[in-house]
């Protein structure tokens, strides 16, 4: 089922988590269930991998719209951040994590602060996430020292939570918030762990020149001169990247992650995603924090990514539907180092699995599954999501989740932020 | 209610298709009627206008994805497009409808050929529309001749059907399709029958080429040398507007409709939005044919549009939220002549109306309506539609249309074209 096999009348059936037969319904007779999904009428597919956010943010998703970068984050995100508690995080991690179960994402990468809130929140919803704690210096070592530790800690206690669904990775902010001293011992670091860095890289062109101006390179060749650049590194944005930082970024095999909402409505520049695939980048999509996208609806993105690499090539041929969903699915597992374990459905994978209702209007007639699941659904056609062979949900009803408990939780806590 | 003035705890009362009261639920309580909507939870929104679509073609959702315009056009549309029956085009338009109910749109402006079946389509789903019956000469005068009186007898015979939701206007495909005499001809009619004009302008960069070869200036120069624009014609699309043409179309009053999923997907320009709006320009908001978008959901169309021009501007700041829900209402009503009955909730307005369900996870917490509706909304979060006061939808149950026997007619209309 890699590169978007496609199987109609087709069967999976799950055990003790794992995938233990894919093929078509007439040879899965024999198989004994103890319970059963009709899946007449739906689609089957991996479940959505977003690999860049900050699902906490939910709590500011709304406040300080269409204003420029600098004063959206000085004056608004910023304040609001520094004034987060532990519960706050908490209970914008879990609003992020309904949203996510309702729209098909079964696994995501985040990075934020108060991370170990985030997987609990994980734990609670059912769902599989790569999860880092943020590191960031903003040229204040003793700052830079704590957040590193933090980060450390966090992968060390944090590793296999929640049976296994969470794996860990460092979260070095950027370049350009990090010194150099840091993101070496971040990087040593990483290597002794074995854990992946999940890093934000060439964000936007104000930025990349301050660093330029500041450090003689782009951010990619000053990380590459310091041997920070391995095939672990989770590279999210890097919409302003020269040929020779793509060069670099395929020779040293890091996974690029495309968050082509936020970075329109943040009105900051378009990755060059075409050219990174042609270089062989493994990319992955991210829909970046919700108060910047507005959602974490990944079939939204799948849109996006889509149709902004075409107008900007002037191609409709290029990022295919097809292309589109392995970036979401198998592709998007590797950037975060857990193809093994999930991203296509497969025997002895992982069960991560959401069934699609492919019975509404804006569906139909179907005939193109591919370009269906892109171009004309929504995350709510999502009707069942099942990780590590649990269901989450099922005709939309969330299993793991009291839906309006987490409204309400995360209701209160972003009116208390803003009083407080 | 104009400009986006938001109100709490509001309340509407409509009489024989029109709004009767607009204010305070505390002021309405003198107010007797048969029938009562709680809207708790939700917001009541002008009803969304689709100012340029093709709907028969849902039909072709899904067929040659990803390919270049002029081979999807001849390869694949146009061969199928001639084999078409009445009645394909019927379900075509019937599967558009349930659609567009469904994801809140009251009003759309169609072109097309049979368009009388577009027009039985409305009749049946209780929507409002803009009708045009397509003019195309594509060099052969004999065909111009003729589809000019289709359109003069689409436009004499269907104006006010369908209990007056159905308005009407001469549908000529483009400057680069119809020749300067037949363009003279539908302006003096259009003029001579008091309606507008409904045409394709400045679509691709490589059709604007070959134009200006033929014709030494550009088409909006072309159509204002013989006196075409007026404050009476909506132009699609306009992706390639010199500074000179988009003085023009503000000079002459000519609304502008955007289609930006459209454009993308095909890979076409991106229409310099903001400049037009800067100029004055009326800008309402288009999905065009669901054969190039996929779907017909204006809520998708509006989060294009507004992140669309902030990445090309580098500026998160232009078309913010409550331009783009003008865009989709009152001043799409403006572009189709229909602001003084539709576009906004107003006394002695016609009562077309939706109510879209802020419970959803993806929508909380709730900062900023306009924010909420443009960058979180999908239709799928319409809950009730009303139009010329009547339901058309309520808790997402669909009042005037067989779900199941319409997407049944629209299946086996696209199956039986496809071996035809």
């Amino acid at each position: 089922m890699n590169n978007w096999d496609l199987m109609e009348n087709g069967a999976l059936a799950i055990k003790h988590g794992k995938i233990t037969f894919v093929g078509k319904e007439s040879s899965a007779t024999n198989i004994v269930a103890d319970l059963k999904i009709d899946a007449g009428g739906k689609v089957a597919t991996p479940g959505l991998i977003n690999c860049h956010t900050h699902v906490p943010m939910t709590l500011f998703r709304g406040i300080a719209e269409d204003q420029p970068l600098d004063r959206w984050l000085k004056e608004s995100i910023w304040p609001l951040e520094a004034k987060l508690k532990p519960t706050d995080v908490y209970a914008g991690a879990l609003l992020g994590c309904l949203e996510m179960i309702k729209s098909g994402t079964t696994c995501f990468a985040d990075t934020y602060f108060q991370e170990g809130m985030v997987a609990r929140a994980v734990q609670e919803s059912g769902l599989r996430a790569v999860l880092a704690e943020g590191i960031l210096e903003a040229e204040n070592c003793l700052i830079g020292q704590k957040t590193f530790r933090s980060s450390v800690h966090f992968v060390q206690e944090f590793n296999g939570f929640a049976d296994g669904r969470v794996s860990v990775m460092l979260g070095p902010h950027a370049a350009y918030t990090c010194g150099l001293k840091l993101l070496k011992k971040v990087r040593g670091k990483a290597s002794e762990l074995n854990v992946g860095i999940h890093i934000h890289l060439a964000e936007s062109k104000a930025m990349l020149k301050d660093f330029e101006k500041q450090h003689g390179s782009s951010e990619v060749e000053f990380l590459d001169r310091i041997g920070f650049l391995k095939d672990d590194v989770v590279a999210a944005h890097c919409v302003d990247l020269s040929d020779k930082d793509m060069r670099i970024l395929a020779g040293r095999g890091v996974s690029v992650v495309h968050a082509p909402v936020s970075n329109m409505k943040l009105g900051l520049d378009v990755a060059r995603i075409n050219d990174l695939l042609r270089l062989g980048v493994n990319v992955g999509l991210g829909t970046d924090g919700p108060a910047s996208n507005n959602t974490l609806d990944m079939f939204e993105t799948m849109k996006f990514a889509s149709l902004l690499q075409k107008v900007i090539c002037h191609d409709p041929s290029v990022l295919p539907a097809y292309e589109v969903l392995k970036m979401t699915t198998i592709n998007g597992a590797k950037a975060l180092g857990i193809e093994n374990q999930v991203g296509s459905l497969e025997v002895g994978k992982k069960a991560d699995i959401i069934l699609v209702d492919l019975s509404k209007p804006h569906l139909k007639p179907l005939h193109d599954l591919c370009a269906s699941l892109v171009y004309s659904a929504r995350g709510s056609d999502v009707d069942t999501v099942i990780v590590d062979g649990k269901i989450l949900m099922q005709d939309r009803q969330v299993k793991t989740l009291d839906e309006e408990t987490v409204v309400e939780m995360a209701e209160k806590a972003a009116a208390d932020l803003l009083v407080r």
